[in-house]
């Protein structure tokens, strides 16, 4: 039975491949996974059905048979463990990875997304001043400050490319728009990364779905 | 080998079990795994020693023989797949299991810990205004709301007790002191699991270790 992955029906990024479908379309293909797609409307998203399938009313969601999962982080990682390539296989070296996943979407994205949330509601707001949004930037820089630190000149962050380098590659590309130019060890994991033809296969699949003029995007 | 933890040796919260250890503790006292601490002072988590098993200078660290591990969900996630008890023997269920863990750390914990860091930093500032606090409010009750529609009347989120409550219920704590009265089903789920042997001993011991007066803390 081919796994069904649900999307956005029309993404804001308009296919730059930020929406978090992206990480299990990266991961479908790293473990050469065929799948189709079921395409949500925002309108959509907060109705009955798609609620039954993902509680908090976001994508992406996977369904394989009887499976449904919601959440990018337990998606990939389900793929990890039932198909060879992205986890390693020592016990001790797969814990590590999945130490990475947790911390890219614990630790280095929150202050991320709150960044950016903060450019879609706040202008306008008594509170958007560029002290605050630079306080926003510090938080963010502190995170990819200890990231490069650990990184070093290392390729991936445990050995081989895993799950862990995939999450966190996702997560950096959000703040690669403004933040990301100041660690240049950072920009060349993410290059390194983008590289691969499991991740130009997922983002080409993605921008021919989104880079088109948005239909009936809202409703 | 006994695992260590390393854990605050002076906790913000006073012991009330806040602090990320208490999710490693009560996992290991779900399991029956003993465990020895290791105290780091504000100072200590900032330097080499500590930063070369965590990264992002926080706590808590878990080490296992030659195995280190930080970030909460990815020691909870380990403890729970080589222990029994903490994930349910069907490999689906145990995928959804870990997808709750993902979603509260994913998408429960982030605007609950913005709400409270704007509370340590922001008064005084500007931007410290009731509109906006009351925005941030806004934003976890959206995600507490959805919750409690998922959660039901059911006791746990996926049939028996999981890692994924064990992660969600302490999520759901940081905001137990102003927004969870607002949902009885999760104020009863939250009630429910702290009633459990392992939890109690798990926020005795961090407990006990905390609510002395502070010492040396900042150093």
């Amino acid at each position: 039975m081919t796994p069904i992955l649900t999307v956005f029906k029309w993404s804001p990024d308009g296919g730059k491949g930020l929406a978090r479908d992206m990480r299990v379309r990266w991961a479908l293909e790293e473990v050469g996974q065929p799948y189709e797609v079921r395409l949500v409307s925002f309108k959509q998203m907060k109705q009955p059905e798609h609620l039954a399938r993902q509680p908090f009313g976001q994508i992406p969601v996977y369904e394989e048979g009887a499976l449904t999962l919601f959440e990018s982080g337990a998606i990939v990682l389900h793929l990890a463990q039932t198909r060879a390539g992205l986890l390693p296989g020592d016990a001790n070296a797969r814990a590590r990875a999945v130490t990475w996943m947790f911390a890219a979407v614990g630790t280095v994205e929150p202050p991320i997304v709150e960044r950016e949330q903060a450019g879609f509601t706040d202008p306008g707001q008594p509170w958007y001043s560029p002290a605050r949004l630079a306080l926003l930037d510090d938080r963010i820089r502190v995170r990819l400050r200890a990231l490069s630190d650990r990184l070093g000149d290392a390729e991936w962050l445990e050995g081989a490319f895993s799950a862990g380098d995939l999450m966190m590659v996702m997560v950096l590309r959000r703040a690669d728009d403004w933040l990301l130019d100041e660690f240049p060890r950072l920009r060349a994991y993410v290059a390194r990364a983008e590289a691969r033809p499991a991740y130009q296969r997922a983002y080409a699949a993605q921008h021919a779905l989104y880079s088109g003029a948005p239909t009936d995007s809202f409703q």
